[in-house]
């Protein structure tokens, strides 16, 4: 194994790179601006410049390092070609071919290509959310767990499954889309998921999901005092906040949010029997409250002998995607 | 690689070994009782029997064959102990490990051992649904399909989920086990599933779920008038037959089977996104009307990007795991 590696996790706002020792050491990471003009044409080309500005400062050519992965917020099939990324602008293309023809390019551009004798550098590319997912497996909260499931409570609710060490990335790159689990039948949830679907299991665990929980709870019941019904723009953060209080409503309100997280999980477990699931996302900052609830409902629904799970909060934030990106070119 | 292998799927009953060349021809299967009596002790010794007669028979010894698969109805963890198989009277142990050092042993007695320079015998086990999952990818309706899902409708309802080109085990061998996702609230469920839950994919998706959504449908709709209603043990063969003739409330019955059907693995679809399905099992008899019912549905439920997924019928039948046992030892 060579002794570098680097990995570029492309956002909507931003592409974050992290520039590594193949043992997972961190060595460097740094934020560009993702260019999504013209289709973002411009955003690949952006990553080579700033990876070999990287190798330059290090002292470093191509054959110091073992590879560069990369994640995008897209389906990238187990080929490697992605079917498209709205939020970059991207249509579908061969991404894993296009990077890795584009960065052998630069870097002989450069003169910090490899030796003719040894091959180009790997380039792998995945699912950003599975790239995250398999960053806790190696450096984060799913340390040390070849079977584990990341979730992502945020905005929406993102999904990330490992099994037998690897991203489960699905014939069309659309494994762990958990999210989207069917919970509801689709005449009893009125408003559609961003999928286009009803019912999906986001409508209802996402942090909106919650809130509309709360909203849903409050219009039934109009005789029950509560803080939330004077806050203007409810957030998830406030009804945990005030079920920390002691609001009765909102303890009401959480108590169900656990229960259809908890119901959901156990849909994941009852398929891929993960050791353990990461928790993430803006609602994770709810903390151990937030864990021991969906521990407590998991419990209920989930298949007996799949029943000891271990729930654990994210550790690499927003790093997560840079290590698993890292990663991938590791295996 | 070497020429031959073996894989033996140990059921209540009997047990299924077959005799292969490791392209995956079969060149022979038996079957022998499962001797239950004393814990089940006889089982793994009279399979080693049957492996050496045959070894015999085809005048090859272990330097022939590349290993032993073996398929046991309990769990079986990643680390190839089981924990546990109450149909065969056995407590947790560790199969693999229990099985390997016995076989070396009768081998040797039995002068069919391999050469000293060489290592012992290659021996796996797994879950025999998951290892039927195995074999109809290597072999079935899964065939090139690195990421299916076997779907076994029968008295309940058994999952094998393939990733990557290999078998979902999970951590505690509870992977593929979709029949007890939940898909109703237990208080709206009177019945227990087997497993002790209320609720369970099992209870309304299984060969006797399909019987009693028929009798519940009767029950709710008395003024309906219904050959279901004169048959004294109502099968899903019945129902399927029966709908098949034209009559109404054996048809809606049929169309609600297929709706749950599709919703359920909708779900499964959204945690591993699969390039197909392969469905078996005593209630597959019913053929494409079953295959295009549980399509439509499941396009209906299923996250848009994970929808163009194939939905076969099993081809192995009940040589389904002796070809996965088979499989587990050339990975």
């Amino acid at each position: 194994m060579r002794p570098y590696a680097f990995g570029a996790d492309v956002g909507g706002t931003t592409v974050k790179i992290g520039f590594f020792r193949t043992d997972g050491t961190l060595i460097k990471d740094l934020e560009i601006k993702t260019n999504t003009v013209q289709g973002g044409r411009a955003i690949l080309p952006d990553i080579c410049d700033a990876i070999i500005k990287m190798m330059r400062e290090a002292d470093i050519c191509a054959d110091d390092v073992e590879g560069v992965g990369i994640g995008a917020p897209g389906a990238v099939r187990p080929d490697g070609t992605i079917a498209g990324a709205v939020n970059l602008g991207w249509e579908s293309f061969d991404l894993e071919e296009t990077f890795s023809a584009l960065l052998s390019g630069r870097l002989e551009a450069a003169g910090l290509q490899r030796a003719e004798t040894t091959g180009p550098l790997c380039v792998k590319a995945a699912n950003d959310a599975n790239a995250a997912a398999l960053g806790e497996m190696w450096k984060g909260g799913g340390a040390g767990c070849p079977d584990m499931v990341m979730v992502t409570l945020g905005t929406g609710v993102g999904g990330g499954v490992i099994a037998n060490g690897r991203i489960v990335t699905g014939s069309s790159g659309a494994g762990g889309e958990i999210g989207h689990i069917p919970i509801a039948e689709p005449e009893d949830e009125p408003e559609a998921c961003g999928c286009g679907k009803h019912g999906c299991f986001e409508q209802y665990a996402s942090a909106r999901g919650l809130v509309n929980l709360a909203r849903r709870y409050c219009s039934a019941h109009p005789d029950k005092e509560s803080i939330l019904r004077d806050v203007a723009d409810l957030t998830a953060k406030e009804v945990f906040a005030a079920a920390a209080e002691g609001d009765a409503p909102a303890i009401a309100i959480r108590e169900q949010y656990f229960s259809i997280l908890g119901r959901g999980l156990a849909s994941v477990t009852a398929v891929v029997n993960p050791q353990r699931y990461v928790i993430g996302g803006g609602v994770s900052k709810a903390g151990t409250v937030l864990i021991d609830g969906i521990a407590k409902y998991h419990e209920i629904y989930a298949f007996q002998p799949a029943r000891q799970v271990q729930f654990v909060l994210a550790e690499l934030g927003n790093l997560a995607g840079i290590y698993g990106c890292c990663r991938l070119v590791l295996e």
